[in-house]
C-alpha cells in the first residue's frame, strides 16, 4: 500500500518525482475518451522504469495460446488488447543534451489530473548534467468530445542559460506488448506520409488485418508568438516525426503544440483512413489547442452533471469517489456497441481480453443510473452481437440445439482464457449476462429490450443451462457438476449453490420473457421462435429442471451451502489467518486454497445479492454472519457485495469497512499491482456501494426505493442518476434525506418503508425522525 | 493402429520401406543397455520423416517451465530426459551422391530387431538419381556387457557400378529435443580432439554442467580384409568426424565398423572425461566388432534364462510379450541407484521428466520377479535418496516436520511436472511408493531393508498423510480434500477412495515397519527416530486417523465409491459411447470429460488390486462389475489391472481380452503414438498379467502360491521367475501347471488351495483333475 496521491477533490496530484513509483503513477493519470487512451507516459524521453501504453478500442491480436499441457477445448488464440502507436512522444535536446528525467536531476515535479476538466497536467524544473536547468509544463487530453482526436501543450522555459533547443515529436508505431505470449510484434506498417508539420503512419495489425492511422500536426509558440517552422523529417521502421531547432534564451517559454488522431477501421473503410485522419487533423488544428480543451471542459462538465457524488467531510473519500466515476467514463462512454470495458480499461494491457462477466454484474448498474439509457443498452447488444459466437463456443465444448456458452474472456465473442477451470467450469458468467438484461428491465422499462434483443439471448442461455444439469438416481434431483463458482478458489465443484439458483433463474425468466414477448409482439414471438428452432417442450423441460433442482445447503445452520462437501472442510476464520500468509494466493499453494474453506469473493452471498427479494433477512443474516468471516477478499469485486449487504443488514461500520477497502484501492496501490494498469471494473462496485449500500437505492416495481444511513465519518453525501426521463439529485445528511426531481416527471418513491409521491421538478426532504 | 510388424517368435521384422512409418519403426527397434539408448535413426543421411533420437542415462536439463497461468507451487523447472550427441551416423557418397533413401529408390528394405541376441540389424538396396544400385547391411547395438559402448558394422556393395566411395563417420552434438520449452539447445562444446580414426567430443548441458564425453573409432574393410585409412578431420560447431574416399568396384562389400562410446560426469570426473573416453574405445576396439557382439549375445542369453516367457501356439503373442521383456531391460538393469524408468525409455523424449509411480506400482513386480534382488532393491534405494527433495517438494506446498511428497514426475527428485490436478493433487503416487517397499519385502523376505533405508521413507510419506487429512466436524471422520485419484479423468475430488485407503495403509504400514526395526535394530530404531525428530505421539495420531478415516462407499451397491458424489453422474456405459467419440481425451472437452462417470484407468480398482487379501470374492466382483463398464482404459496402465482381477473373478475370456489390448500396443501402434517413443512402463504391465493374471502367481506369508489358466487361444505358456535364492521354471498347460525348482533349496508353493512341497532341485506336476 502507497500513500504518496495529495487528497484533493477534484483533482489527483503526485509532488515530487520517485521514479520508483512512475508505473504506478502511469496508470493513476491514465487518460482515455471510451474510443483511445494511454497510459501517463511522459513526452519526453525517459530511460527509467516505464510501461508504454496507448490502446485503440476495438483493435486486438489473437495471440496464440500458450499452455503447459493442451486440454481439448482450449482456445487456439487469445484476443489481446494491443498496444498502438504512441503518439505523445516529443524528444527534447538541448544542445547536445537529451530531455531525461532519469537523469536529470528533477526538482518541482508535479503530476495532476483534473477531473473535472479532463485533462493531464505536469510541471517540473530539470537540470540537466551539463548544469542547465529548465522548466516545463505539459497539459495534455483525450478529446470525449471528438473521441478520435488527442492534443498536448508541451512548454519549456530554460532558466538560466541560452542555447539551442532541439524538439523531435513523433509518432511511433514500433511498440510491443509486454505480456506477447511469443513475443512477436503485432503491427505491420501499410504506410506513412510526413509533410510539413503533418506526420501520418498507418499500420495493419498481423492476423487480423485491423488498420489504424495516426497522424499529428504541430505547431510553435514563443511565448504567446506563434512561429513558422521548416521541420525535417524523420522516418524510420514503423515511426514518423519531424525535428527542427531553434535558439533560445533564458526564460522564454518554447511551447510546442501537438494535435493528433487516431483512425481505426473498425470506423472507416481502409482506403480513406488516411485521408479521414488528415481531415480530422485539420479540423482539429483549426479548433486548435485552446478551443479543444474548452469542449473537452464541457464535455466533462456535462458528464459530472449527471454522475457526480458529492461527499462532505471527508476529502479522500470525495477524491476516491471521483476518480472511480472520472476513469469509467475514460474507458466506456455507451457510444459503440461493438465496445465493451477491459479490467484494466485504456491503462494497461494485463488481462488482455477485453470483456469478463464483470460488466453485467458491477458495471452495467452504474451506467443505467449515471448514463443515459442507450450507454447501458450498448453494453447488452455487445452480446446479443456475439450470441453466434456463444453457441460455437458452446458446440466447442459438446453443447447443441442453439445453446449458448458466453466467453469468460473475450474481444470478439470467442473465448480467450485457457485454464480449463475457468474457461470450461465457470459458467455462472452466462447467468450474469441474461440478469443484466432483467436488471436494465427492472431500472428503465424498457421491455421491448426482449422482443428486439434480449429473448434470444435468454433462450440460448437457458438451453445451455438445461443441458448442462443432469439427472442425478442417487438424489432424484437435477445436479450441475463439474463447475467454478465467482469463488475461483475452489475449482470443479459440484452443485455451487450460486450457479445452481442461477441457472434454473434463467430458466425461470426466459419463460417469463418468452410470456412478455408473445404477449405484446406475437408475430415477433412465432418467427423467432421458428428461426431458433424453439420446440414447446424446451419449457416443459426447464419447468421440470426448476422444480426439481438441487440447492445444497445445511438444516442446522441454516445456511446455503457454497457446494456439496463444503461443510467436510476445516472450518477455520480468516480473523485466525497469520497475517504472514496473507493474500493466500501469493502465499499458498493452489490445492492447498482450494481445500481450505477460504472464499475469494462472494459466491453464496453474490446470489443473495442479485435475488434479494427471494430470501427474508434472517437467512441473509445467518448466510453473511457464516461466509464473510471466511472471505479473504482477494478479488477487487469482492468487498463492494459485502457492503451492500452490511447495509441491509443495518450494519453500517462493516459497510462502511468494506467499502474502504475499494474506494482508493488503485489511489493508493493496495495490492501493490496498480503499476500494471487500474481496475476499471471494481470502481463501479465502489459506486455501488456508495449508492445501492449506504444509500440502499434499489428499483423494485418500477419505483425507486432509498434506506439510507451516512457513514459516521462523513457530513453528507449526495449523488445524481437518471431514471427513466428525469435525473434525480439524492442528499443524504445526518438529519435524513432530500431527494430532488429535475424533470417534469411525477413519481412515486419509497424511502425506507414509506411510499412518497414526488411530484415533476419537486423536491422531497424526508427526516430521519419521520422514517420507520 | 498399424499391421506391419511380421511376426516371428525371436524377431521384430519390417519388410518393406514405407517413409510414413519410419518414425514408428525408430521407436520399435530402439536400442539400449540401461545406461545410454537410441532410437533408431539411419546412420546414413535421410532427409525424410525422422526423430532424432540418442539419450544418456541421468542427464538431464532444467528447461524452465512454460504455463499459461501461473499458480503457486509450480516448479520452476522441468527436468528433461536430454537429446544427447548422435554417434551412429556416417555420410555415404558415391561419387558425387549422397545415399539418402528418402530421394533414392529402395528394394529388399527390412529391419530387424534381434531380440535374443540384442541387436538391430538393417539390409536394403537402393538406385540413387543416377541410376547406381547399392546394397547395405547394417548392424548395430548398445552393449550391456559393458553399457558404455556402441558398435556398428556398416556394408555397402555397389551393385552395378565402379566408383569413389567417400564415407564420413561423425559424431554430432548440435542436436535439440524436439520438446524444448523455449527452442534453446541444451548443449555447450567443452572439449574435441579428432586423431586418426579416433573422434572426440565432449559437450556439457547448461544450467546443470552435466559432461557427456563421445567418441568413436573406425576401421575400414574390403571384403574380409582390412584397409589402412588416412581420413581427413571434419569438424563443425558440435560436430566431429572424418571423412576419406576409396576406389569401389562392382560387388565389392566395403564395411565400415564404427566403435562408440558415451562417458558421463556421473560416473567420472569431468577432467578425466575424455581420457577415460579414450581408454574405453581402446579397449572396445581391441576385441573388435565380432567379439563384442558375441559379448552382447551371451549377456542378452544370460538374461533371457532369467526371464523368458514361452507362449506355444501363438507367434503374434510370443512376439509380444519378449518385446516388452526386452525393451524394459534395455531401458533398466538395475546397476545404478541414481537411475529409473521413464514411460518411454530411451525411445523418445516425451514425458520428459524420468520417473513415475509407474515404476513402484508395475514395474517393480517385474524386476522382482525377473532380476537380481539388487535390481528392485536399486529403485527402491532410488527414492530413499530423494527423500530430502520429497520433503522440501511437502514444504513448498505447505507441508511440515518432515513430511515428504514425492514428485509426480521428476529425474532428480525435484517435482517436474506443472498442472496444478496432477502435480499438487495426484497424491496417491506417495502411496505407491510405500507399497512398493512393502511389495518388496513380500516377495523377497529381506526385512533389514527396513531398518538400512525403507523406514525413514515410509515415516515421511505418513507424515504427510496425517497432514493432509482433516477432521470433517460435519462428518465426524477424517477426509481427504481436494485430490486427483489414478483416474485422472477426475480431477480435485473429495474423498477418493482409493487415496483415502492407501493413506490409512501407510500410516498402518509405517506402524508395523517401525515396530519390526525397534524389534530387530533398537540401536539404530532409536537413533534413526531421534534424528527424525519423531514424537511417540505422531503413532497416537495415525491410530487415531485409521480408526476414523472416512471411506465412501454405497450401501445399496455394495460397493466403494470412487469419490463423494460420484453416484451423482449421469451413470452411462462405455459400450453405449458412440465410436465416432472415442478415444474421449481427444474427443470431449476436459470438463464434459470430468463431469462424465468414465474412468480413464483402474482407481477404486487399483486399491482392490493392491490390498486384494482385504477384500472378499464377492466385494471385488460388485466393484469390479460396477466399475470396468464405466472404464474406458485410455491409459496403457488400465488393461492389466483389469486382467489380473478378471482372472482373480475366474472370468477367463475378459482376462485375455484385456491382456491383449496392451501387449502389442507399440507393435500394433494401437494408439497412434508410437512414433513418440514406446509406452515402456506399461509393457511390465503386459508381464503382470500373464504372470499375476494367467498364471495367478501371489507371495503370501513368504510363499509363492500360483492359480493359473491357460488361454484359450494357446496351447502352453511357461516362464521363468526368480524367488529367494532360487529359480523356478513355471509351464501351464490344457493339462495342468509344473514347477521346477532349480536350485538346492526347498519350498513350500501354493497351487490353488492347495500346498505343496518343492524340493531343491526337483520339480512337481498338477493336472488340473487335482486343483479344487
Amino acid at each position: 500500500m502507497k500513500n504518496y496521491i495529495k487528497a484533493d477533490e477534484w483533482n489527483i496530484i503526485e509532488e515530487g518525482f520517485d521514479p520508483h513509483l512512475n508505473k504506478i503513477s502511469e496508470s493513476i493519470f491514465s487518460l482515455g475518451n471510451g474510443r483511445m487512451g494511454q497510459r501517463a507516459n511522459f513526452e519526453e524521453t525517459y530511460t527509467g522504469e516505464t510501461l508504454l501504453g496507448n490502446y485503440v478500442a476495438g483493435v486486438y491480436y489473437p495471440d496464440k495460446t500458450r499452455v503447459g499441457w493442451w486440454k481439448n477445448g482450449y482456445p487456439e488464440y487469445f484476443a489481446k488488447v494491443l498496444n498502438a502507436a504512441n503518439w505523445v512522444g516529443i524528444e527534447v535536446k538541448l544542445d547536445d543534451e537529451i530531455l531525461d528525467l532519469a537523469t536529470a536531476e528533477v526538482s518541482d515535479f508535479k503530476r495532476l489530473l483534473n477531473m473535472h476538466a479532463g485533462y493531464l497536467e505536469r510541471t517540473f524544473t530539470a537540470k540537466l548534467k551539463s548544469g542547465k536547468t529548465l522548466k516545463v509544463k505539459s497539459t495534455r487530453f483525450c478529446s470525449i468530445a471528438d473521441d478520435e482526436v488527442g492534443a498536448i501543450r508541451y512548454s519549456i522555459t530554460p532558466l538560466d542559460f541560452d542555447g539551442k533547443l532541439t524538439l523531435t515529436p513523433f509518432i511511433d508505431g514500433d511498440v510491443k506488448n509486454q505480456d506477447s505470449n511469443y513475443d512477436e510484434k503485432f503491427w505491420d506498417k501499410i504506410a506513412d506520409e510526413i509533410s510539413g508539420t503533418e506526420a501520418y503512419i498507418k499500420l495493419r495489425t498481423k492476423k487480423t488485418a485491423f488498420e489504424v492511422c495516426t497522424g499529428s500536426n504541430i505547431e510553435l509558440y514563443k511565448n504567446a508568438e506563434k512561429l513558422d517552422i521548416n521541420p525535417e523529417a524523420v522516418r524510420k521502421e514503423k515511426f514518423v516525426g519531424q525535428t527542427f531547432s531553434i535558439e533560445v534564451k533564458a526564460n522564454e517559454e518554447i511551447t510546442l503544440v501537438k494535435i493528433a488522431a487516431n483512425l481505426s477501421s473498425e470506423n472507416y473503410p481502409k482506403e480513406s483512413l488516411l485521408k479521414e485522419t488528415k481531415s480530422v487533423i485539420a479540423n482539429a488544428s483549426a479548433k486548435g489547442f485552446d478551443t479543444l480543451l474548452t469542449e473537452q471542459t464541457e464535455a466533462w462538465a456535462s458528464k459530472w452533471e449527471e454522475s457526480d457524488i458529492i461527499i462532505e467531510g471527508d476529502v479522500s473519500a470525495q477524491q476516491a469517489i471521483r476518480f472511480n466515476i472520472f476513469q469509467l467514463f475514460q474507458t466506456y462512454t455507451g457510444k459503440d456497441d461493438r465496445l465493451n470495458i477491459g479490467p484494466k480499461g485504456f491503462t494497461g494491457e494485463k488481462y488482455g481480453g477485453s470483456t469478463y462477466w464483470d460488466t453485467e454484474a458491477y458495471c452495467v448498474p452504474f451506467y443505467l443510473a449515471t448514463a443515459p439509457q442507450e450507454v447501458s443498452k450498448n453494453l447488452l447488444i455487445y452480446r446479443h452481437k456475439q450470441l453466434g459466437k456463444a453457441i460455437e463456443n458452446a458446440a466447442k465444448l459438446g453443447f447443441k440445439d442453439g445453446a449458448a456458452l458466453y466467453p469468460m474472456v473475450t474481444m470478439n465473442g470467442e473465448e480467450c482464457h485457457n485454464e480449463w477451470e475457468i474457461t470450461f467450469e465457470e459458467i455462472h458468467r452466462n447467468g450474469a449476462i441474461a440478469f443484466a438484461i432483467f436488471n436494465y428491465i427492472r431500472y428503465t422499462g424498457d421491455e421491448s429490450y426482449l422482443s428486439d434483443f434480449g429473448l434470444e439471448v435468454l433462450i440460448g442461455i437457458a438451453r445451455f443451462w438445461k443441458q448442462r444439469v443432469n439427472w442425478s438416481n442417487d438424489k432424484q434431483q437435477y445436479v450441475m457438476l463439474g463447475v467454478t463458482g465467482p469463488n475461483e478458489y475452489e475449482n470443479n465443484i459440484n452443485n455451487n449453490w450460486y450457479t445452481n439458483i442461477l441457472a434454473t433463474w434463467c430458466m425461470k425468466y426466459a419463460t417469463e420473457a418468452a410470456g412478455i414477448v408473445k404477449t405484446q409482439q406475437p408475430e415477433k414471438y412465432n418467427s423467432l421462435l421458428k428461426s431458433l428452432n424453439f420446440d414447446q417442450k424446451e419449457f416443459t423441460d426447464w419447468a421440470d429442471i426448476i422444480e426439481k433442482m438441487y440447492y445444497p445447503h445445511d438444516e442446522k445452520l441454516g445456511i446455503f451451502l457454497q457446494q456439496d462437501g463444503y461443510l467436510d472442510k476445516e472450518q477455520t476464520l480468516v480473523k485466525d489467518l497469520p497475517a504472514s500468509e496473507r493474500p493466500i494466493n501469493q502465499k499458498w499453494s493452489w490445492d492447498r486454497i482450494l481445500r481450505s474453506c477460504f472464499i475469494k469473493q462472494a459466491d453464496v452471498l453474490q446470489g443473495l445479492y442479485f435475488f434479494e427479494e427471494d430470501y427474508d433477512l434472517d437467512t441473509l443474516k445467518r448466510n453473511f454472519d457464516f461466509y464473510e468471516p471466511r472471505t479473504v477478499h482477494e478479488s477487487s469485486l469482492s468487498p463492494c457485495v459485502h457492503s451492500i449487504l452490511a447495509a441491509k443488514l443495518n450494519d453500517e461500520a462493516r459497510a462502511y469497512e468494506f467499502y474502504l477497502r475499494t474506494a482508493r484501492l488503485d489511489l493508493d496501490d493496495y495490492n501493490n499491482d496498480t503499476e500494471d494498469g487500474l481496475h476499471i471494473t471494481s470502481m463501479a462496485g465502489t459506486w455501488m456501494s456508495v449508492v445501492e449500500g449506504f444509500a440502499g437505492m434499489r428499483v423494485r416495481d418500477g419505483k425507486l426505493q432509498f434506506n439510507p444511513f451516512l457513514p459516521g465519518k462523513w457530513k453528507s453525501f449526495s449523488f445524481t442518476i437518471g431514471f427513466r426521463g428525469t435525473t434525480l439529485k439524492i442528499n443524504i445528511t445526518e438529519s435524513g434525506i432530500s431527494i430532488k426531481n429535475n424533470a417534469a416527471i411525477d413519481l412515486e418513491i419509497g424511502i425506507r418503508n414509506q411510499l412518497y409521491k414526488l411530484a415533476g421538478n419537486t423536491e422531497i426532504e424526508v427526516n430521519n425522525a419521520a422514517l420507520v
